[in-house]
């Protein structure tokens, strides 16, 4: 893990000192803003670690990783809106501190702006970056779609739920790796390759998330442990839940959706969820993306040393040396 | 006019046969939706007049006017949710046939499928076709972000919002015809000079925007008389008004905001806006701006033959013909 520290500094450096023009202080101060309370800048990292990998340099690599941060945080700034969310890492939505007409516009700015950092590249360089970023930022889009839509739906499948992480969240990994593999000039094979490793290794990263939310330890989860029960959302792992306890006439699943918001709910997902078999189930789902993850990883024309940073950054992800 | 009604034609077809996925709907079905209700698509023929004027064909401009065009409706999706307004050409805007979650995300779609048409073009084109449509892209939000300041701020100057237009609306109308010039392999010299035509010519037809809102003939002009006036909307009419009744100690532009919102009110202003001279100067200021845009077309290295549309067109919308 040696380089995520120096790689990490580097993104933070030049995410944060991104200079915006001053005026108008109501589009600029809310990205200053958002910018500033960070996040752990994961996506520019892989961007410049897939990069690193293929011998070209941070200080290259750069302006790909911003694009996908500033992206990543466009995002997150519309999300928010449209979730209604008061809080995110820990501080006052973009909406909140100001309001949903500068968080809409401010976000739109800031599109713009991650399509100005790959003007950063040379002419041949510039349209793939641009196919692949076009073509994940509508899948995000549809991806973000398909999530709200699924909050007014009570027949959710499991295909179609990985199908959602898939596109909200674990295209946009594949692309910030495969943005790296661009800069290198890398064959159309070896792109897809690292660009499937970014995505099965984002869904296993969801489906943890997913996990945690419920086992987590209160003391180190950062947010609300249950939230997705308290709020019923179809998870995998809810998903499971009720397929698994409807094969055995099981009511106990009906009953908890049921139940009031509350600590009892919480706990009894904790129980209920394990008994039916549900956790052991979904963690192994999760493992089966992750080794996919690793076998795209490791099928890549790199040398084993160079790839070890990849590979420690995704059991990082994965918590699987925490 | 000849040039015109095939162009058009030609623009309506491809903005509303634009095929978008069916899936989500709930993404999709707007754009299909608000593309097909229209508007002049005055921006795209503007593209296509001037990629014709150069000598490149209408079927090869296609997708740079259809860039403009879905980033022009892009930000008409996303202001009207900031404008709460419940009408567009006649029609339910999209956060009221959908919803305001809807209307953000499907603008945020259009606006990457307007860079994707970007990508029709090979590689030399696509950076300086990028480059002018980021710089206009940020433009156009710094824009609309002072609009929406104006609305709070008593202190508004002339230069300010003559800098608030061009930055919201006219830079578009520039970035359209240089798009005709960057297509066409043209100078650096000759980019500027189209450009600064469509930028003045913008200003003019803006500041006869808000002339007609008070002037023009109700059975034309398609919406209300006076809306402006009503909402008491710091037009350059407003704000030179407000300067002369100052500079004469007349106290009836002060009455005149005070007024509530009715036909008298606007009646008043009609006739105190032409005692003033406000709307002789205002129209002298039009007229700067409209002969600057011709001074500007008039120098172009273009036959004098292929720069009759375009000149038809500015006076067409400037309604100088009509």
């Amino acid at each position: 893990m040696q380089q995520l520290p120096v790689l990490s500094a580097f993104v933070e450096q030049h995410a944060t000192q991104k200079h915006f023009p001053e005026t108008p202080e109501n589009l600029y101060d809310p990205l200053r803003y958002f910018l500033s309370i960070g996040g752990k800048r994961m996506r520019p990292i892989l961007t410049l670690m897939a990069a690193q990998a293929f011998d070209v340099s941070k200080e290259e690599s750069i302006h790909a990783g911003l694009a996908i941060e500033f992206f990543h945080n466009f995002s997150l700034i519309h999300d928010d809106i449209m979730d209604a969310a008061p809080v995110r890492r820990g501080m006052q939505t973009v909406h909140e501190k100001w309001n949903s007409n500068i968080a809409i516009l401010s976000g739109d700015v800031l599109l713009v702006e991650a399509y100005q950092q790959l003007l950063a590249y040379p002419d041949h360089r510039l349209a793939p970056l641009l196919q692949r970023f076009n073509q994940t930022a509508i899948e995000v889009c549809e991806g973000q779609q398909m999530d709200m839509d699924f909050e007014a739906r009570a027949d959710v499948s499991e295909a179609e739920y990985i199908e959602m992480i898939r596109l909200k969240t674990s295209v946009l990994l594949g692309c910030a790796l495969e943005f790296g593999a661009i800069l290198a000039n890398q064959s159309d094979d070896t792109r897809k390759r690292i660009y499937d490793f970014g995505v099965e290794l984002g869904i296993a990263f969801q489906i943890q998330d997913d996990l945690l939310d419920l086992y987590a330890d209160p003391e180190k989860f950062g947010k609300q442990v249950g939230g997705d029960i308290l709020s019923n959302k179809k998870t995998l792992l809810m998903l499971r839940a009720k397929h698994l306890a409807e094969s055995k006439n099981d009511s106990r699943f009906e009953e908890l959706i049921q139940m009031p918001a509350n600590e009892s709910k919480i706990a009894a997902a904790k129980a209920l969820f394990i008994e039916l078999g549900a956790v052991e189930e979904v963690t192994s789902v999760m493992n089966e993306y992750y080794n996919k993850a690793m076998a795209d990883l490791n099928s890549l024309p790199i040398l084993e040393e160079l790839k070890a940073p990849l590979h420690d950054l995704a059991d990082y992800l994965l918590n699987r040396e925490h």
